[in-house]
């Protein structure tokens, strides 16, 4: 055995701990947002701290930092594209960021935030911003001096903190291509509103009874290949994707017997990053081989399968009726055209995870404007609701009723997630652009969806984005999958074709 | 602050430290039970081992020993009975126990068990004990690598497993006691059986629809005080109930439509377990005072409210009529006579958590008769099935049908959990202990539950035995509260009482 090979086992071994004693902390919080006892919280937030310690320790211990430095300085690692090289490159960037947070500041975002979310699901029920306020403030304090600790170049803090969601990108190159994006999807939402076209949306808030909603979407999410040997669906106040580890993938939704769209297409998403999770290369376990790309790649696939798939005229050609089979007093006399034009209604809407495909990205963009101020120290927590309805009217032309459905309605501030949500408009992009390269190598996708086939997209994605773990960069992997950089177009081209047709432009 | 009180705040620390550590084991563990996807146990066991390892490493820390020897060296402890006197008493103990222990032994007993324990719901299951065997075998063969490691007097290697659960106590003592409530027990039986007298039990397989079972189990448990703020009730293959910390603790019990008093008096059992883990003082949680005693004690209070207060006449008749509510079909035209007299049916079965209050203890004994030689090496494993099977027939004159029903039917040793079994039997005579001091000082006990009421009963157990934690071991603990030393009589009067007015002895 080489030295470098022994070292990079070594390495490889106290890689695997930390992400082990991760995904216990991520069990917790999968049970805290599911079934723990109202009085658990403070016990879990405990607990949470504790481990987040444990697990910061284990990854800055200095032992990790001798070994990069002794396989960096050894230099053959082979291709930098190799599982060997890509490892080591992902643990330095891990190594570096981690042993820039002291481990106070680690353990204290851990339990503030427990406590927080807790907070966070009680002020939304209520709609009451004050309760919450004070949670956002020591959120937000805490993010800030995280940005500090871990440094950040062109003066924006905020940078500091994307990059932990979206490695090597900056919000500089983000609002560059929301840019071009934002004055398309604003003609184009102009231009439907002008079409005077209106499908008739009331038919998706008849009644839709909970059991035969969880039936129907639990039978599709395992049709376009979620394994449920491997992975569970549950009820949370926000609906998420936890991949625990090997053979453990946790996805949760929220059933509104009055909005099938809700649950229905909620389903499909979680499935979406679910099959992602699923697709990982179970051998290279706690490990950047074994790890998605980044948020806005996980993203890319659960709005693909969501919206790609979920809301085209295909995949209904093939669902439509078992849905009316399962909802025969809401969908009896409902066809499918009429159907399939509700659930693409594109509208202002106050709730961004109901919203559709061509607003989506509006939402996203108002909040990634707050969240910059917010961490800069120009926008103070307190002003947010009035803020957040004052930008909403700008962008929507409607103003939320109450918080609940206006700057309360995210789980991911009281979550500590700030620098998150621009991934999700970037996924958005990834998944038009990786969706136009699977049609044109796989040919015949939409009449697969319309039998009822996902394998040939599911095992495409397998082999192209999920077996590769952490080898590319979210930009590279662009190029490697598609031929191109990324670009707003082929989510463009995606809009238009569809819309176009269906609202008559 | 002098000296000692501040290396009795480190050592509290570090006891707090472990605790908190365990419990997130132990939300693994249930989340193992209840939810963990099929194709999950592998990376469950990886998670399991690991924070076993990790816990160990905090709980045999040198610095906790040097901490003890200071404390101990000191002396100035103050009363033996005191809070600080008891922690740094049972601190030792645990510190002395866990010293011993390899981490190899502990990080591979966590896994072995871990996996194990999926193995028996399989083979449960099926009735396979083939497949199941492996994993007996390694069990048995860790347990007595733990044995070993831990010492024990008297050659006896079991004495040290059995020490874990009921500090103190020795298998000799036990068979002691075992030996004087056997012949007792089968004169009672055999008493019964001659009387000719047989309840209709057919009355309790009816149809039970089991929605209305888990509203009326949780109903009920919720009015005797199971607090479900701080607690939960699930299915599982294996009811327990698990204290994970302040405000958490959780219930599982398991449905059969066509067996009532499975779940009914599971869940009254388990909710008697639970109301001592929400009784404890969460001011102490982390160190021994805020811990229960022993298992045996845990078991008298699942015992107390599953089987004195649960199956007495007084409960149902303020329940009865609530019960025909809930199962108008199977309960309509039966009366509250017949259904006493149903639910306190005496005969020989296969379940012992199925088992009557009299012959219950019959099936703890025959457990423990094989746990010893199975320990020691004069059992070996694969010959379990026959030999459960003969010891079955000896003591109840029925053979089981196959091994599911047999020796296959606890949870315990596919856990690990060898010397846990006598502390059930344990467990019955000590609740019967404190129960007639209990109704001796609060008086009129039976009519409290008469009116529904059962606070009465529930203060006294909190102050006179949750909230003193560890401070006395299991049998001063019964000395300290009924003014005797453990005796097997109180449940043979108990049992008197209750069956020869029965069955007219």
């Amino acid at each position: 055995m080489t030295t470098t090979a022994k070292l990079y086992d070594e390495l490889i071994e106290q890689l695997q701990k930390v992400t082990l004693l991760k995904s216990c902390s991520e069990l917790l919080c999968w049970d805290e947002q599911t079934y723990l006892p109202a009085e658990g919280a403070e016990h879990r937030a405990s607990q949470l701290s504790l481990l987040a310690g444990i697990a910061h320790e284990q990854a800055t211990t200095p032992r990790i930092g001798e070994l990069l430095s002794e396989l960096e300085a050894a230099g053959d690692t082979g291709d930098v594209d190799s599982p060997l090289a890509v490892n080591i490159r992902e643990a330095r960037r891990n190594y570096n960021r981690a042993t820039r947070l002291p481990k106070r500041l680690v353990e204290e975002t851990s339990r503030v935030i427990s406590l927080s979310q807790q907070a966070w699901v009680s002020a939304r029920k209520e709609s009451n911003f004050a309760t919450f306020l004070p949670w956002l403030e020591k959120v937000v304090a805490l993010k800030r001096e995280e940005a500090e600790a871990i440094g950040y170049g062109d003066g924006i803090p905020y940078d500091a903190l994307l990059d932990e969601y979206e490695p090597g990108a900056s919000s500089a190159e983000i609002e560059a291509s929301f840019s071009a994006l934002r004055d398309e999807l604003v003609e184009l939402v102009a231009a439907i509103r002008e079409s005077g076209k209106q499908p008739d949306i009331s038919i998706l808030t008849r009644s839709y009874p909970i059991e035969a909603q969880r039936t129907f979407g639990t039978a599709v999410a395992r049709q376009i290949g979620f394994d449920f040997n491997k992975g569970r669906l549950d009820v949370t106040a926000h609906p998420f994707c936890m991949g625990v580890g090997p053979g453990d993938c946790r996805l949760t939704t929220r059933y509104d017997e009055h909005h099938f769209p809700g649950a229905f297409f909620g389903t499909m998403h979680e499935a979406g990053h679910g099959i992602y999770e699923q697709g990982l290369n179970p051998g290279a376990y706690g490990t950047p081989m074994g790890e998605s790309v980044s948020l806005g790649i996980h993203e890319s696939q659960s709005r693909m399968w969501e919206n790609l798939v979920g809301r085209s005229r295909p995949f209904w050609s093939c669902f439509y009726s078992t849905a009316q089979k399962n909802f025969p007093e809401a969908l009896g006399d409902v066809g499918v055209e009429d159907f399939y034009a509700a659930i693409n209604d594109v509208r202002s809407s106050f709730i961004r995870v109901e919203a559709d495909e061509v607003t989506y990205n509006l939402h996203i963009m108002l909040r990634f404007e707050l969240e910059k101020p917010l961490i800069s120290g120009d926008l103070s927590p307190a002003d947010l609701p009035e803020i957040w309805n004052e930008s909403f009217t700008k962008y929507f032309d409607i103003t939320p009723p109450n918080d609940s459905q206006g700057c309360l309605q995210d789980i991911h501030w009281s979550a500590g997630l700030i620098g998150y949500f621009p991934t999700y408009a970037l996924g958005n992009m990834y998944a038009s652009q990786f969706f136009a390269t699977a049609r044109e190598e796989l040919g015949d996708l939409p009449e697969c969806f319309g039998r009822g086939e996902f394998a040939e997209l599911k095992s495409w994605l397998n082999s192209n984005i999920h077996m590769r773990g952490k080898q590319f960069r979210a930009h590279r992997l662009v190029e490697v999958v598609t031929g191109e950089p990324l670009s707003h177009e082929p989510l463009m081209q995606h809009l238009h074709a569809k819309y176009d047709a269906l609202y008559g432009l």
